[in-house]
């Protein structure tokens, strides 16, 4: 079995490597300059100077995953591939793309003969240890071409990883994960912040965080996560009080606006981090003048023009 | 080690039958007139037919754990225990009290030197087998006098329970976790929804579940659960779109409106939960007139008159 990976940044570097030691020939290109060292001790991982080169190292059909940031670089990405892919041939898609895209590009490649699969992977920084979860769309017949990749990726065999349909139901489900995760991690922001603003009862917020990990109804991955943060009070110091948004949780209440679902907590924990952001700046300023003008109220001492986004 | 556990329904039944199986000895009152029945195969639980029954089974100085509803069940155990326990006694709330509740309990028994500990306690039905998460408030000193009783309960001696500080800190982090959980529900609940309305896609929701549970960032005990239910996909038919609330997710939104800290992720969870409970159907019916005022825009078929909350 080989297989060639396109971009091997924190995500795609982890999942050579786990493909590599389970057994799977990986042929490697991303962009960096270390590339080639950073991956010297796994015998497996063939790391290749260019697309081109990397589509030369694979036997026929060829089978690509990309691992690049959704947007740009995957489009970029496969409008080269579907130049110099041919038929019989399968894209893998391991990105955050929108599933919108992701259907765009499946039906581009298919008049090719080229086969497209969107699969979703989550784990972060810990998958290569602990294993990806996968939610993957698709031709059921390009599935089970990488059902070995899939099986080597996922935390075993035969657990986290689900076929969820046609092309885009990967990406859907993927998507619909991240919005979760917005309001989960929103939710837990909500809870320690309560804890910490009441100084009078000094709650040992490290201690409960690791507590809360065992045995409540609250248990959870990013708890453990959120507790493995806490264990150093002095770690929120030096850190900005803005918390980035990366496409999946707009695009979750965007789904919800179209399809008329009430997602009222993720939608909330979005605007929280638009917020955050500094994007509701103006709306404060307007408001803070207009209370000046119907009762007086002091203005706010000016702070910094409201931070770019 | 021996002792008095008030109120023997799920939570308290089952708590009573951890501790026995670590080798405590527990006495237990209860209304429900089997009582006596469920316990007979646990022969280090002794059911008394009585308050006064069980205090005089209990060697001095007496330890007296509260399993009952919040609210007029606990005030009315608490006012009783007052009057029959002594000095060097200790009291034990391991209900959901409100915490400003139990600091007045706290203050009420330690005027007659009877000690008090408010202890929230997590895990549900599935304590019995897998532990319960506490979060204990009180004198260090009665937090010690216990320390084995946790230790039993907790899912592991060393995991899963936390001594808060003084009397309240119990039941106020038990106030926060629980309005976590309002969060967390929602944000799956909302996830789901998300998934079964893209009817076109036809997402294997049972399977996504049971995925999402292995590798992903979103993966929880919750998760696990929901998984669980998702795969009987008939089971929801029958259910009524009505979530209750029982006090602590309003609490927790209380707390934060008057720590002027921003919760807009439980405070739309608790909406969430008052919405499908029917009250905002003053305001759409409201809302519909007015449409059909301004705008001439057809009002809907009358539905049933607001449900009871």
């Amino acid at each position: 079995m080989q297989l060639g990976i396109i971009g091997l940044g924190r995500m795609g570097g982890n999942m050579a490597r786990r493909l590599a030691r389970h057994g799977i020939d990986v042929t490697g290109y991303g962009l960096g300059a270390d590339t080639r060292s950073a991956f010297a001790d796994e015998p497996r991982i063939r790391i290749a100077s260019s697309l081109e080169a990397l589509l030369a190292t694979l036997p026929a059909p060829r089978m690509v995953w990309l691992m690049v940031p959704a947007g740009e670089a995957t489009e970029a990405n496969i409008t080269a591939l579907a130049a110099q892919l041919g038929a019989g041939d399968l894209v893998i898609d391991g990105g955050n793309a929108r599933y919108q895209d992701s259907q765009r590009r499946g039906a581009l490649l298919a008049k090719r003969g080229i086969g497209f699969l969107d699969a979703g992977v989550s784990g972060g920084v810990w998958g290569l240890e602990e294993g990806y979860g996968l939610m993957i769309g698709g031709a059921r017949e390009h599935f089970d071409r990488i059902l070995p990749l899939v099986r080597a990726l996922a935390p075993a065999p035969d657990k986290g990883w689900v076929y969820c349909g046609p092309v885009g139901a990967g990406h859907y489900t993927k998507m619909i994960h991240n919005g979760i995760e917005y309001g989960l991690m929103q939710a837990y922001a909500e809870g320690f912040a309560l804890l910490a603003a009441r100084k009078d009862l000094e709650l040992p917020l490290a201690e409960i965080s690791q507590a809360w990990c065992h045995g409540t109804v609250i248990r959870s991955w990013l708890l453990e996560l959120t507790a493995g943060v806490l264990q150093d009070p002095a770690a929120l110091g030096p850190v900005g009080a803005r918390i980035a948004d990366s496409g999946e949780g707009r695009w979750t209440a965007h789904e919800a606006i179209d399809l008329g679902i009430p997602a009222p907590v993720i939608s909330a924990a979005l605007m929280a981090r638009f917020a955050s952001q500094g994007a509701d700046d103006f709306g404060a300023r307007l408001l803070a003048l207009v209370r000046n003008a119907f009762g007086g109220h002091p203005l706010p001492p000016p702070t910094a023009p409201p931070r770019d986004r």
